[in-house]
């Protein structure tokens, strides 16, 4: 059983402690939230099966107990940057940090330097950073990157996932543009914000993993326009021809020689057909691997997240990507 | 550039050292067999681009070297018993040794104690050691292991590995029985040193990596019988009905409780329809992955013993796994 300190306590991190118990893989000693209303408040109001004496802590400082933690789990943004005074704050104090931070799956990206420091962190002080989740984390990079282990050669990559989003939370509809004009959803992403996080996070994973050199790389976003009538969001109404269905975003890495190495297709819409999550190997051997229907994300990530703690715990002290820590698998609880 | 010690000059062992060597991944620093025609040729008669200086020492001893050894190569035997000594004499060096003996991907299941004295000589020498291979040591056991780290639960597994020898090598066709008939595959299996090696190591790497506990476990091989006339071995002649066309293998591993909790087919038959690698996750999430038309097996064998250099050496020292060491992926070369 694992000792976790819980950090951000929205409606991941509080699934994420759910499962950590109910499976028995650890307990909950800590739980930390800057929001002004969770202070004091005993966690069990948000973790019907957390320690009733614990209470939340409106920051780090004032959880102090350091002694008590074998692992953190970070669940407050999706920025490097934003997340970075807790990474550093948890790292100088020698621990194992897992976070579903999709910037922190391959953190070099956007954050070169923060990443440098982060590593350097980790390393003097003992402590281990992992960023993780279903995806950016696994089905688009890790997953496809294991799979060229059997390949002597790897001229590209493509992988795709294609979600169905038509019986999927109102949330997630909302999320990719769903109901909306064209005009609407261009206004939206134009204002930015819109769209999957982490897909070029995923690339950059896969590509350096497997030694595919990415010198240029773009990522588009376009709508995905119903064709014919489809179910309205939450089920309620309708999505007339011509309106939104969902979102398609696309991101490509081109190597030195202008050739594209690696290919990523996200596709997510009400009615979308043939939901899969799928990889196609160029190389020797050349495979495909399809996993149809796809994989449910909101499940697999908090999933994920547990399952990872053992595995960043077994590695060396450091920085690290799905690639370089030992196999994160399915943790059988105590 | 790795610096590698090549133990075992077969078919397996010289491929794998061109490969090594074409890929620009490693360079070969010695290479050891223990047939007295070999000794003192140059290796270059095998392996082409090998340095020309190079010889085939007899043995580990003549080789001496190991100041100019990073990792060593070991394709001699499936058992741990005949490898042992090599392994044990590569780790009291503090090598990396990687191996396609198959039943060094689990060797608890045949070998525990020998295991156990290889893991202590590991750790106390700073030698690292891994069984590798296409399967067993990727496609039946470690791929579906990665698959289980979305997984809150794992019920229960089942792989499937479906081949067609239609176009295979004739050696290929031979050793799985195609051509025999069913008396004649009778009398062989009953021989002994028949069958595909290995299947029993992958669902219990497999079962022990996810924590599905195995009290009770068998194996069965049956023939394939032919339904219809297919072409003979080399294509050369005709398979007729009732004569065997290949070899069908299953195990099955039971919990505490009877219940079957991994189940394992292996089949490759001249004429097999619907040739795959397929993993069925029965949890949650429920999963299916399918390779369609399955990963050929020779080439996939000789790129993932080349592929898991780097990731042994990265390791901690001890006797490793697949799902032990940091993930194994193509590794470009330099």
């Amino acid at each position: 059983m694992y000792r976790v300190l819980l950090v951000g306590l929205g409606p991941l991190g509080t699934r994420i402690g759910r499962e950590l118990i109910s499976r028995r893989v650890g307990t909950l000693v800590g739980a930390v939230d800057t929001a002004p209303e969770l202070a004091g408040q005993p966690v069990s109001k948000l973790i019907a099966r957390a320690d009733g004496g614990l209470e939340v802590s409106s920051s780090l400082g004032e959880f102090g107990q350091w002694d008590r933690v074998d692992a953190v789990l970070v669940t407050t943004s999706s920025t490097v940057r934003a997340c970075a005074p807790t990474f550093a704050a948890c790292l100088r104090e020698g621990k194992a940090v897992v976070s579903t931070c999709e910037e922190l799956v391959w953190p070099w990206l956007r954050e070169r330097a923060l990443a440098g420091e982060l590593d350097a962190t980790a390393r003097r002080h003992g402590g281990r950073l992992l960023g993780t989740g279903v995806n950016p984390g696994f089905l688009m990079d890790a997953l496809p990157t294991f799979l060229t282990a059997v390949c002597s050669e790897v001229e590209s990559v493509r992988v795709e996932r294609v979600q169905d989003a038509t019986t999927r939370r109102v949330p997630f509809q909302k999320k990719i543009g769903a109901g909306l004009t064209v005009d609407g959803f261009k206004r939206r992403l134009a204002a930015g914000g819109f769209g999957h996080v982490g897909l070029g996070e995923s690339m950059h994973l896969l590509a350096a993993s497997v030694g595919l050199g990415v010198a240029r790389w773009e990522e588009r976003i376009e709508p995905v326009v119903a064709a014919r009538m489809l179910p309205g969001v939450g089920g309620e109404g309708r999505i007339e021809p011509g309106m939104v269905a969902g979102i398609e975003q696309t991101a490509t890495g081109w190597d030195g020689g202008g050739k594209a190495v690696v290919e990523m297709l996200f596709h997510a819409a009400i009615g979308a057909e043939g939901p899969r999550d799928r990889a196609l190997i160029r190389g020797n051997p050349a495979m495909e691997m399809v996993l149809p229907g796809g994989v449910h994300g909101d499940t697999a990530t908090c999933a994920i997240a547990v399952n990872a703690i053992p595995s960043l715990i077994a590695a060396a002290p450091g920085l690290h990507t799905m690639a370089s820590v030992p196999m994160v698998r399915h943790v059988r609880g105590g």
